[in-house]
């Protein structure tokens, strides 16, 4: 009910086609994987409908985004072997957002996997985590917005030269595993 | 109907009693203001009931904690003249979290707020973020967590020697303050 098994329909991330990224649906949300996860199991969650801001969605779109926030973190932190998760909206360019297009970012956390603890922040804020600048360079040809590069962090981001985009193929094969083991969880 | 007048009723955050923080209330939730904020209206809002994690919530607690993360943080913006939010849970103590009772964390944001953008996230893991220790200093004899504090994040707090805990008076104004915002906000 909750999980649509094919992905087929057009899904956009703000101007970006990430269908093939996208491992769960639901009727307001949808879930996908990252092009340069910060850490294994990085993923997003979104409401179908392009908006920028957390107060442009309706309250239903709100319940069913952080419903889907909560099932997708649960599955995520179980199938990496996590303890924790970071959960983190950046809403508005000020706060540090790439693509303007509400989302979640949910990161599985372990003992030690980062010294220190906060420098997942870093590389959110850093080009680690430009989940639009990532996408522009792997679909090419969209414009960059200077006042979004301007407001953004001069943080040099964590082992950043030693990071690649992943594949499309990589990334529909952790799809395809993740949206499995979304069939298996309760709905509730 | 979501906002009730008298904070009378003892409210908890962990084993804090924060009744006179608390600005407003749900039938499942509450918000509350901070001791060391790390900007101007950097707000809580948390489920009444005190649990450690988001996947230790029922979809009703879930739905109504990021409802009124919105409906806090629509007036929050407008009220401190801001013009984006972070909102962020540390979801789990590998995760950053410092006080075992779920919390979304609402920090508005200004161009040019703080250099770098992303300095917000060393303050929310540094020692300025950190509620619970801040609280315990507040409300003296808390003993210390050693697990915890060694997950902690060890990366230097922006200014943290000037910054000094508010008195229970100042918060007290302040909560009242925003109690009032609160009312004049629309329920959706």
């Amino acid at each position: 009910m909750s999980s649509v098994k094919s992905a087929s329909a057009p899904i956009y991330f703000g101007s970006f086609l990430v269908t093939p990224q996208v491992f769960h649906q639901t009727p307001l949300s949808f879930a996908l994987v990252n092009l340069k996860p910060i850490l294994p199991g990085h993923v997003l969650v979104s409401p179908r409908r392009v908006v920028p801001r957390v107060s442009d969605l309706t309250p239903a779109e709100t319940s069913d985004l952080f419903l889907t926030v909560r099932r997708v973190g649960r599955m995520i932190e179980q199938y990496y072997g996590a303890a924790s998760l970071n959960i983190a909206v950046q809403d508005g360019v000020h706060a540090g957002q790439s693509v303007p297009h509400v989302h979640a970012h949910i990161i599985p956390r372990k003992p030690a996997d980062l010294d220190p603890t906060d420098a997942v922040y870093d590389m959110l804020d850093g080009e680690e985590g430009d989940v639009g600048k990532a996408l522009r360079e792997a679909q090419a040809g969209f414009p960059s917005d200077p006042e979004r590069k301007q407001s953004r962090s001069r943080f040099p981001a964590v082992d950043n030269e030693e990071r690649k985009p992943r594949t499309a193929e990589e990334m529909r094969i952790e799809a395809e595993f993740l949206r499995r083991e979304m069939e298996k969880e309760d709905l509730d």
